[in-house]
């Protein structure tokens, strides 16, 4: 059988409906549980909470996790507190960047940043936090807890890591590879992980579903680079150009930057560094990641990572789970076809 | 390194050099661990570790672990990670407070913030709070991690809750013990507890433990509030009246504002809240603590809460262990006398 493609012939449009539908059940008593965990009698934290969990994400990283119990036959309760630990990882993190960030906004809404302020925000933050720990704590596997704890350390240090050197331009591919393999990957791929782990599938299927969720991550994050240079707001929840004018040093920034004479690095410069950011200066950007073919390179980077992701899944037992998992690698891909 | 407080130089009675000298050996090993895991190759994480490491705390919370577990015969190596952990938690709480207070000083240095930037601090923060768990877990005792995670959870939320509702004049007493037993009680607590669970010494240690550590905490939290406005610059590492000038409710500013008629409520109104906080001010306020025995009231309740710690250890069976924390308590209690 061959799995290596992940823009599968006999569907015509991938779909991430199978993976909704098989984990829907779950996915609500998760969806309970974030809200009962988000609760305290401290008023500010149900809010900003609420805000956070009503603000529409996909719950993509959960899901992972659930999605990933289950197709190892898993039984218990554990995989619905690790999948509620996961989200409220993503989301303190999702707190603190936009507090790092300067954002304010965030999904085409408000960041709690600019509601409630960056002191609430960083507080409410590391409360998602502990309250994620004793989640995790209370499943009871001591392997899930590893792999959660040390990745909550690198999305951390990656973050650190981007704020120090990789908001330069001449960061190297390699150095913003990883980058993003910490910021995003990391947690989809200790999502994807602890499924097979509290299953007891085995180390070979934990490696797979780590492969999985690393590769699947880094696609997602270059496809959103892409996008973020080419989609509409309402793919993205934010308006094109906002890493742009955030000067935000995504690949195709990169890779245009480096096949760039002086004249293009000077561009760079400006709209990066010095904030030349304005409607004009984003179709320059334009024209140039054409001139030098930077969003199709990033692209091509995208489904190398997103067929990896489905190679992966190549180790493990034909399921539906398997199939919906490979349909959301696809569907992540194809948002830049 | 020289440990101990510039205060217990010249101090016939309690003195924590017996605490010093009973845990020095396995805290050099937590020195150690802490600037190990503190390392990165991510340069701004150990340039800012560095200079919290640096910055001559006395290191209570962890060697409260060491002596706790030491007490009741704990031969592994798990007591130097956890107190490691401990003390990652409280310095990640250091880094992310100063931020939200907008803190410049801290122990008479300069605070992260003010040199590395609030968007760093967060993040330094955060890597340490994934390295504690990191530490947590690998000491493989899943109470200990129930205790630990959930001391981080109860002390953000004190957090989040003083800056929702305790920063009002109007806070009552009992909500001021809630806060500060949130915000450094858990800790202390959560530190002294770790250790019996560890040595396996059950459940009647371990709720003595609880107790000695939540009442030490509170004391050592009153006598730091009464400091604020009496002692000197040196003991504390930050200037007489800082509370004052930052608009810190603390708890004898609350029994003064409680006591006071219309005028000295309008007086502290003034201070607490509009910032008329100068000197003259501070003297105004002294004055006010005088004439309502605010600070002696303050003292009283850490005395009671000295008490209440020592008493705990009762349980205890003798040894030196016991009797170098009873004059932690002692010695704590002591700088108000």
């Amino acid at each position: 059988m061959n799995l290596a493609s992940p823009l599968d012939q006999h569907r015509a449009v991938a779909s991430i409906d199978p993976i909704l539908g098989l984990t829907r059940a779950d996915m609500e008593r998760v969806n309970a549980l974030i809200l009962s965990m988000a609760g305290s009698n401290v008023e500010l934290i149900p809010e900003i909470a609420e805000h956070l969990i009503s603000s529409g994400g996909k719950r993509l990283r959960p899901i992972l996790t659930i999605a990933a119990a289950l197709a190892f036959g898993y039984e218990g309760e554990g995989h619905v507190k690790l999948a509620a630990s996961v989200e409220f990882l993503h989301t303190a993190t999702l707190l603190h960047d936009d507090v790092v960030d300067e954002s304010d906004l965030r999904r085409g809404r408000k960041t709690a940043r600019t509601i409630w302020g960056n002191q609430a925000s960083v507080l409410v933050g590391d409360y998602l936090l502990g309250q994620a720990f004793k989640m995790m704590v209370e499943v009871g596997s001591m392997r899930a807890l590893a792999i959660l704890s040390n990745a909550s350390a690198v999305i951390a240090e990656g973050e650190v890591w981007q704020l120090s050197a990789a908001k330069r331009l001449t960061t190297t591919e390699a150095d913003y590879m990883a980058v993003i393999g910490a910021k995003t990957a990391a947690l989809f791929a200790a999502a994807a992980e602890v499924g097979p782990v509290i299953a007891g599938a085995g180390a070979p299927m934990e490696a797979a579903m780590r492969d999985y969720g690393l590769h699947l991550g880094l696609a997602f994050q270059l496809v959103d680079d892409v996008l973020d240079y080419g989609g509409s707001a309402s793919d993205l929840g934010k308006n094109v150009g906002d890493d742009f004018r955030e000067g935000k040093i995504t690949l195709p920034v990169i890779l245009a930057h480096q096949a760039g004479d002086e004249a293009e690095r000077a561009f760079w410069r400006g709209a990066m560094e010095e904030g030349r950011s304005d409607d004009a200066a984003l179709a320059e950007a334009r024209l140039l990641f054409d001139r030098h073919g930077s969003l199709e390179a990033t692209k091509a980077r995208a489904r190398e990572h997103g067929r990896l992701a489905a190679q992966a899944l190549g180790a493990l037992p034909p399921s539906p789970y398997r199939d919906a998992l490979e349909d959301v690698v696809a569907f992540s891909v194809e948002r830049i076809r």
